[in-house]
């Protein structure tokens, strides 16, 4: 494939990305992609033979590394476990506040959309979804954490960061992040580390 | 209205509500509600004249009443707070079970979908997650945890069991409930009141 060509195509991913975030997968439809990307009109099924599943299952698994790449990133220069959960909710609000609330999770509506098919739309979601929290359970292994726990903290700081950006969105307001925050500390602060 | 066209009206708004928790507003016709409700065609726009988003409305409040209703009456049988919100998670347990994954929270797919626009339809998920909400926290104040405490510990444990029901469907592996179960004690067990 030319430049030409990679740039379309990733500007496609880039365009589906954005619109999964912020309405999901049924509310998009690929004239949006065609209109938001400028690719021209067609040139989706040369790049996409799969169609909006196969373009879906790429933009989200880009939305995934992306947010993973990040969660990764502010982990790394975390002074402590808890330090490390408040700096990605923290980023989280920074990206809520600049977005007016329409972004947060670039996966968990499109999730919930897919959840009841069998399709590899919904099998991407549980991908990335577990993608991030092995990310969390090393991390807080790094920290002293033993197996048991890092995987149960895992996945309790991963569903509260989710709920919270859910409420966040749904009341336009970061509070729901913030107490995350405080309640992921506190968690972190339980004496059990088997 | 006579008593069919009530009968009627009642099977729209409940299929409506199934449709929404199990794949969303944007991907719910209200040709597939008149299928689904074997309503007569045409009488949608008789019972709900604001059409799609005033049946979404009503389906969203009917459903987050039953859960309030739910919630309520787990709560009030429960001998602890712990033991409450473990019989609410045990609840959400069975449902998504016996649904193989399809149901979880009957407005969090709506709700994620439509945050970013500002109509009655989002408004309605907002209100319904507030109820949720304050109920939560009364429960809460009457094991004696003070009001910033509930505040807190109801939005938090809110957040837990919506993002751990998104992980739940996601993988279609109940863990994650369980997980939050263990989590929301561990939560609760916390000496702090105020």
């Amino acid at each position: 494939m030319g430049e030409k060509g990679e740039k379309s195509r990733e500007r496609m991913i880039r365009a589906m990305a954005e619109a999964l975030e912020i309405r999901g997968y049924s509310g998009t439809g690929l004239n949006d992609i065609v209109e938001a990307s400028g690719a021209p009109k067609g040139s989706i099924y040369f790049h996409f033979p799969g169609g909006k599943e196969e373009l879906a299952a790429e933009a989200l698994n880009t939305s995934g590394e992306e947010m993973g790449e990040l969660f990764q990133k502010t982990l790394r220069s975390s002074k402590s476990a808890a330090n490390g959960i408040e700096n990605i909710l923290s980023a989280l609000e920074t990206k809520m506040i600049e977005s007016e609330f329409r972004k947060g999770c670039p996966i968990s509506t499109t999730a919930n959309e897919t959840s009841s098919e069998n399709g590899v739309v919904g099998l991407t979601c549980r991908n990335v979804f577990k993608n991030w929290n092995s990310k969390l359970e090393l991390f807080l292994r790094s920290f002293g954490y033993g197996k048991a726990r890092a995987t149960e903290l895992s996945v309790a700081l991963l569903s509260l960061m989710e709920g919270a950006i859910l409420l966040s969105r749904t009341n336009k307001d970061i509070r729901p992040l913030r107490t995350a925050a405080k309640t992921a500390r506190q968690l972190l602060a339980i004496e059990d580390k088997r």
